[in-house]
């Protein structure tokens, strides 16, 4: 299908909207004080904390791997979080979630810089 | 635990080399051609052939999700794909097996760009 506006669409992705597809969240975080521990060790906390929400289904903390040096790979982050949903829905509840809600106020001052992916399984 | 050179090192991490740690490897296309239906089912297909990779745990293929715009949300990408793998090794088997490079050869001329981020499991 082609559509105008320079955007690809999935034809299968819009004739069916994402309600009840996987919703994978990728987080990446960059730190404004890259050397403290303890701002990592809090950023930690936090994010530990998002796994006891109720539609969060596959939860993993992570920091960059020492995979191979290339060009195309991003490794400037400090720490990454992906977190999986049953669907659009699920990703919503946890976004107002109170726990997600405290996160946000609690960690935001330690981080510089965050990016974000949200996929919906084809 | 406090590194001079700016780079946010995790203690646990440094202590076991992440070897045996769970990679999870997540990939993200540009379209040279993003209203060419044709190139996007060609980068589809190749994309589905990687899931044969013996070294992949699970894996998953997707396009930007319809959850909320916001300023920190990338949802630029055309297609998304994520795999996980036992441990670096696994990684590593995986970017020489002949399906990814055969994957490579055919594909990247479809793409404008591609990112890459490699995590290791806390």
């Amino acid at each position: 299908m082609t559509l105008s506006g320079g955007i690809t669409m999935v034809p299968a992705a819009m004739a069916s909207p994402d309600k009840k597809r996987q919703v994978i969240h990728h987080v990446f975080f960059w730190l404004k004080n890259p050397n403290s521990t303890e701002d990592l060790n809090k950023l930690l906390d936090g994010l530990r904390s998002l796994e006891k929400i109720e539609a969060v289904r596959q939860y993993h903390i992570g920091i960059p791997a020492l995979t191979e040096a290339r060009a195309v790979v991003d490794k400037t982050y400090a720490v990454s979080a992906l977190s999986f949903f049953d669907d659009l829905e699920g990703q919503n509840a946890y976004q107002v979630h109170p726990l997600h809600k405290k996160f946000v106020e609690t960690c935001s001052p330690l981080w510089s810089r965050i990016q974000v992916y949200d996929a919906v399984d084809l």
